[in-house]
């Protein structure tokens, strides 16, 4: 049950993006910069990134909201996500991208953990100053969104099938704010 | 020293509004929304708020930043802002600004930590869905900063008087983008 009064049919962020609109819509616009604007990240991976520090924060309608558009978007790897979730030094993946995740794993514990050796590491895997802000800004824009969705008690949906559609949806049409307000996916929530 | 290329003239949050423009628009529009848009709490509660997360989160620059904005705006007290931070119980001010702080400590730790009986004892002193929402998103908003200022390590100045003058502008001027980019303020930083 959500601490607030939140739209029924809605689930996780999106009853919180239809409860406050004015917020709602520079949120989206932020949200669709860092994970669909340009960039030398893929769509994939800055996504990969989202579903991690969710993991790390143990929000389950984040993490498998973002997990699923991660594995959906091209080059995404349901494989190398599960991998992730075990230890990024397991992961079959990029050295520059394991230490971004590195990077991102500390800011969801405080700014205050990163070192000048996380950053030394990444910048010498060939990750660039505008790749390692936008991690930081990513992994820190989830550990605003897993608190708003988890503080609020938003409504989690148990059905492994509502979160492989919101995640296509996502991963299709991004995160502006739908010009016609929200609308209840079309899929049971159990 | 910053962890990228930051502007050396410009001080944590400033710096990073300059390094990534279109981000910095969102950003601040959601800010000025929230701690300054029309609300039931006054905004010098709401600066108190975003002080109290960020002093949790042992982040020097937007505590004093913020704390500096809670005591000049009206209704602002730098004894009622000491004595947040040494435990809110023992803090002189209403029971419903008490039972907010403690939503926010709880919300700066994880949102998975906020009970059913915070939310009861808010709305029994007083405080109604919106104020709730709005004390988690800022909560949640300042956990956000907080880590994106400390992760790339931003300059901190240590001279105190630079946050009298940047506390008083975020009371005068609040947090729309200026229109001709961010400026040096005109006072040394140690």
């Amino acid at each position: 049950m959500p601490h607030i009064d939140l739209r029924s049919d809605l689930y996780g962020i999106t009853s919180l993006l239809d409860y406050r609109k004015e917020a709602a819509e520079p949120l989206c616009e932020l949200t669709q910069l860092l994970l669909r604007g340009e960039s030398t990240l893929t769509e994939s991976e800055r996504e990969l990134i989202a579903a991690y520090v969710s993991y790390l924060n143990e929000c389950t309608f984040c993490t498998a909201a973002h997990a699923t558009a991660s594995c959906i978007l091209p080059g995404g790897d349901a494989s190398i996500l599960e991998s992730a979730f075990s230890g990024i030094d397991q992961m079959d993946a990029s050295d520059k991208l394991k230490s971004l995740l590195k990077i991102a794993a500390k800011v969801q514990q405080s700014g205050l953990t990163l070192r000048q050796e996380d950053i030394n590491n990444a910048k010498n895997n060939g990750a660039t100053d505008t790749e390692i802000h936008d991690t930081v800004l990513i992994a820190a824009l989830f550990c605003f969104y897993n608190r708003y969705v988890d503080g609020l008690a938003t409504r989690t949906p148990d059905n492994p099938l509502f979160y492989e559609v919101l995640g296509n949806r996502i991963a299709t049409r991004g995160y502006k704010m739908p010009a016609d307000g929200y609308h209840a996916l079309n899929v049971s929530s159990e």
